[in-house]
Formats: C-alpha cells, sequence, structure tokens
C-alpha cells in the first residue's frame, strides 16, 4: 500500500471528498518551461528524451518543483507502442511525428503483433518505475496510451493529417482490416498499460486525439468500442489500491453519455463544452476532468482567474472534479501563467468542498 | 418574381413540402473536377478565377453540368471582404490564403473600414449576376460569405492557424479590440451579403469555419452574436421571394438550440451529430442541412447508398433537409462518387416525402 502525501487527485477521480480541486496539466512537463528545452537539449532529441528513464525522470518532475500541481504524469510519446510494433518512428523537426514504414499493404496489417511491454517498451516501464521513485509519495503518478484509433490514425497515414483521407478511407471500404488493426491496438494497450500500473503507475488516461474526426456513428464502432475493450481489460486494483482511468475524446462534447458507460472512471473534457451541462449530462457515473481553454494562459493573471472561478462554478458544490486544460499546454505559455492558474484553482475551489 | 425550374432546394430550407431531399455538395465546383483545373489553369490562379465574372460562371456551372445538383453557389472566396479591407490576400501554392497585411497594431483595428460592395467587391456581383443569368431559372444561387470571427481568424493571424494563438490572446486579453473588429465585419457581411441579393442571390450562406475553435462560453460571445447581428440586417425577401439563410459553425453540435435561435432558417451540421438528434433538439424552429463525412465518398457505390440512407433514415419523414456533406469535398473524390451520391439522394429520399 502507498501512502501518499497528496492523494486529492486520485480521490477526486473516484468522486470521493476532498478539500479542494485538484489540477495537473496537459503536457505539463514540455516546452514552454526553459529546464524542459535544456534536458531536451542534453539528450539530442524528444525521441532520446522518451527512450531514457534518467531523463524522462528528470522533465517529469520539473513542473512539479515549480508549481503546486497534484499530479504528475509519465513523461513519454504517445507512438510508442507502434514504434515497438516496428513501424520506424521518427520526428522531422517541425513536423510533428511520422513513421518510417506505415501500414498500406494488408499484409502488413495481418502480420501485426502485439508488443511485449518487457522487451521493446522496457524502457517506458523503466521510466514509470525510476519517476515513481522520485516522486517518493508527493503526488500520484499518472500512466497514458493514445487510443487504439488515435495510434491507428498514425500508423495508417504515416504521420499528423487534417482530413484522415487514407484510414477515413479504410474505414469506409475496408472496414474489416481497420477492426483488425483496432484490435490488435487494443490488446496492445491493454497490455501496456497493465505494465504501466506493474511498474507503478497509480492512475491511467487514454488520449483519443483525434476520435473527435469520426463520424457520430463511426465513432462507437471504431473508437469508443475499442477503449471499452481495454478498460475491461485493465486491472482497477494493484497493490490494493484502486487505479482510476480517464478517456479523453478531443472533441467528443457530443458523445459523453456514451463515454460516461464505458468503464472509465473519469471523462476528459475539451474547452468546447460547459462542465457544469457536462455534469448534468453524466451524472454521478463518472468524474470530470478538464477544461480550461489553453490560450486563457497567454492572457494577463485577472483573465485568468476569473476563467478559472467561471469553470469551478459552473462544476458547482461537490466532488469528481479534477481541474485541467482542455487540451495540451502551449510552448507559448508563460510559466508564470501556470502558476497563477495552479494557486487559482487551490483557493477559489475550496467554498465548493465545504 | 423568378419562375424557377427547380426550387425544391428554396422549399426545404422554408420547411415546406418537397417531393425529395434536395441536395447540393460544399465546394461542389471544385478540384476534384478535371474541368475545374483546366479553367484555372486558364485564369492563371485560384484569386484570378474569384475575380474574374467569366471564370467564376464557368466553373460555378460545372458541376451542374454534371450531376442533378438542386442547388448552385456562388464561386468565390470567404476572404474577399478583408481583401476589400486593404489586407492584401495572397495565396501561396499549398499553403491555404494569407494575408500581407495581417491586423497587429490597434491603429490598424481601429482604421477598419466596411468595404463599398459596389467597388472594391464589384467582382463579386458582377459574377452573382452574370451566374443568375447563366442559370436561366434552372436552380436557386446560393449567396455566401464567411462569418465575423472566421474572417477575423485570417485578419489576426494572417493565415490558416491550428491555435488561434493571436486571435485568442487578443481575445482573452484585448476583447474591447477583437469586438470592434467583429462588428467592422458583421456591418460589412451584412451589406455584402444585401449586394449580393440584390445582385440575384436567392438564398444566403455564412460559413464560420472556425467558431468551433471557440470555448462553449466565448462562442456566443464573439461569433454567434455577430451571425445574429447580421441576420436581424438580412433582406429577408427580395423581389417578393423569401430569402432562407443558413449558418454553418464547423465543431458546433453541442451549440444547436442558440443556433437556431439566431434569426437564421436552417443550421448546416457537421458530421459529427447524428441529424435525426439535431431535429429532436432545434424542434421545428429552423431546417437542417448536412452532413455526410465527405471521406464516404472514397468508398464504393454501395457504402456512399448505405451511409446516404442512414441519414435519410435518421432525419425520419417529413420535411426541412437539405442534403449535403458535413464540409467540403475533398480534392481527392472521385466525381463518379458524386452521381452517386446524388442520385441515392434523389432516389432513397421519396419515401420521406410521401
Amino acid at each position: 500500500m502507498t501512502k501518499l502525501k497528496n492523494d486529492t487527485f486520485l480521490r477526486a477521480l473516484l468522486r470521493q471528498p476532498v478539500e479542494y480541486t485538484p489540477i495537473w496539466v496537459m503536457r505539463q512537463a514540455g516546452r514552454y518551461l526553459s529546464e524542459y528545452n535544456q534536458t531536451r537539449a542534453r539528450a539530442g532529441n524528444f525521441l532520446a528524451l522518451c527512450k531514457n528513464p534518467d531523463f524522462a525522470t528528470e522533465v517529469t518532475m520539473q513542473p512539479l518543483a515549480r508549481f503546486s500541481l497534484d499530479a504528475a504524469i509519465l513523461f513519454s510519446d504517445i507512438l510508442t507502442i507502434p514504434d515497438a510494433m516496428g513501424l520506424g518512428l521518427y520526428f522531422s523537426e517541425g513536423e510533428g511525428p511520422r513513421f518510417e514504414r506505415p501500414l498500406r499493404e494488408e499484409k502488413e496489417i495481418r502480420d501485426l503483433t502485439v508488443p511485449d511491454p518487457d522487451t521493446h517498451l522496457r524502457y517506458v516501464m523503466d521510466a514509470v518505475s525510476q519517476i515513481r521513485k522520485t516522486l517518493d509519495n508527493q503526488v500520484p503518478l499518472i500512466g497514458f496510451s493514445g487510443s487504439p484509433f488515435t495510434l491507428a490514425c498514425y500508423m495508417v497515414e504515416g504521420r499528423g493529417s487534417s482530413d484522415f483521407r487514407q484510414i477515413k478511407t479504410m474505414l469506409y471500404q475496408r472496414p474489416d482490416l481497420l477492426h483488425h488493426i483496432l484490435d490488435i491496438n487494443a490488446q496492445a494497450v491493454t497490455t501496456y498499460l497493465n505494465a504501466q500500473i506493474e511498474s507503478g503507475a497509480q492512475a491511467v488516461m487514454i488520449f483519443d486525439t483525434w476520435g473527435g474526426a469520426l463520424s457520430h456513428s463511426a465513432y462507437p464502432e471504431f473508437s469508443l468500442r475499442y477503449m471499452q475493450q481495454i478498460l475491461a481489460g485493465l486491472k482497477r486494483e494493484y497493490n490494493g489500491a484502486r487505479i482510476p482511468s480517464v478517456v479523453f475524446t478531443k472533441g467528443g462534447g457530443l458523445w459523453l453519455e456514451q463515454i460516461a458507460n464505458s468503464g472509465c472512471d473519469a471523462i476528459g473534457l475539451d474547452w468546447t463544452i460547459d462542465i457544469g451541462e457536462a455534469r448534468r449530462r453524466v451524472g454521478d457515473k463518472v468524474a470530470l476532468q478538464g477544461n480550461l481553454d489553453p490560450s486563457v494562459l497567454f492572457a494577463s493573471a485577472e483573465v485568468i482567474t476569473a476563467e478559472v472561478e467561471k469553470i469551478l462554478a459552473s462544476y458547482g458544490d461537490g466532488n469528481g472534479h479534477v481541474f485541467n486544460l482542455g487540451h495540451g499546454i502551449s510552448q507559448f505559455t508563460p510559466p508564470e501563467s501556470v502558476a497563477t492558474l495552479v494557486d487559482a484553482v487551490h483557493a477559489i475551489s475550496r467554498k465548493y468542498h465545504e
């Protein structure tokens, strides 16, 4: 059993009483911090940073030294799984992630296998263990993965896409092939997240970054269903502790009721939905995580505080809220804005938990 | 009074009885048609195509010669207004639209004026008149504009953006400045659309391409409010004919009730919402236009037909539906797919209008 000094984040995800609304920030270890850029320069590049547990631990800890955040999140890439499957992840400067060998032929798809987390993904598990040890039970550690559909987007397109032409052509013309990829991905993510839990992750999050590009009828069939499959296979308890899970489909605000029934403990929200309305729609089924527009952090402390107050007031009294941005923090964010944000959430939220 | 040979589209927008569900396709005159590419090559470039009424008429008519579409839409760019304001619109190959002089200084913003449609935008009005004449009352002609917020995105960012950093910084830090731009834009769009109506446009559509990037609380204040201002100032009748209006906020599915109260006759829907659910939410307040995922057109005729059937069945019996894609057609679409789509909508929909 762990004795966390601050378990507010885990309690909020399980909708248990807390004294204040906990907060962490998506991509909190990142380019807006000068110390991150220094470590990255020492590592050589982003992928080297992810693949070296010492560097991954160092950057995971950096935002915690600056801000009173209520959780740490494993520093890693969402595309580690397809990389371990042999697709050859690389980053071309200023272009985002790419794969050397995107999936184009049916044979390549049929040959996909679930990577063993103890070999090709060992570096991730080592990072999790080392971060957990370094954290020394200060705050909980979040493990994570991309969703099966989001991984498949990169695996089929070979890179980020604005129209998802390749994968959607497959979805409509060869759904059997896409279902095969998604099933392998779901097995791989389940194994991967369970290995993270065994290595020390105390909560897990599935990032469905591209699920919102699907039609209302394709989303349950090609994205949500496979996240459900993962959630059904995840360890819900480890070493006597409940391991809460969060599902975040960016642009999924229309589908909250379905997501709430997926078996997750909490739903991540982007900034397009009123969190109070989201709470009414999901009832007491799940907790909610979100949902400040990251661009608010470009504004003054007064504006940040006012926008924080709006979200807290909309959520209202009671438990089940983890504060976060509605998407990853921008590299152009002044770090002082994050300090303002964290302190505002902690201070203002107390009145909603009396 | 016009004697349209086919006024199905206008009747559907006004929720009047029709024999079948009318269809047109966003960006129906475009790069997926070889004849369009030929005309564009003759014109030299995209902007020259827009600015020459002969070429604009030619490409507007091209899809009508191929497919039994129920409406034509003015061929133009959504950024004609800021270009007429002096910001210097240009296109760099493969990069999308850009402005030479984006709005950065307060003085530039305070100096903005509403362009006179009879001078700097004369070429648009000439295109509308010429297209109307060439159409010879075969089907109605749709006029259009970008929304005030969508225009402002390009005016402030100077180009397309994935994070809208400049305009959102202004929104949160200097809302007064952004409101000033939006008010000028709303006046300009009102004047512009009314001039299109006087030149022959028989319906108008406002494209709010980027409104969906706003937070739920910023959307009504910075996008919808200014579309309402336009709708309140539009000619609702011209030459004895009702001029219906359509508002399309991409990614606006969570805000349909508010959009339905904006004064528009119809709402454009992207593919993330079930059109039957959208119909239940807006009641009989407005018609709905949409909402096939454009990627379906990469699939076989059988798949296209099945997806058309799903949307028609979800909308169900009765009036008030104009079929369309949920976004502009992709340049990679096989034209045969559009023929399949149009014919499927016409054939299958009859049973819902008996």
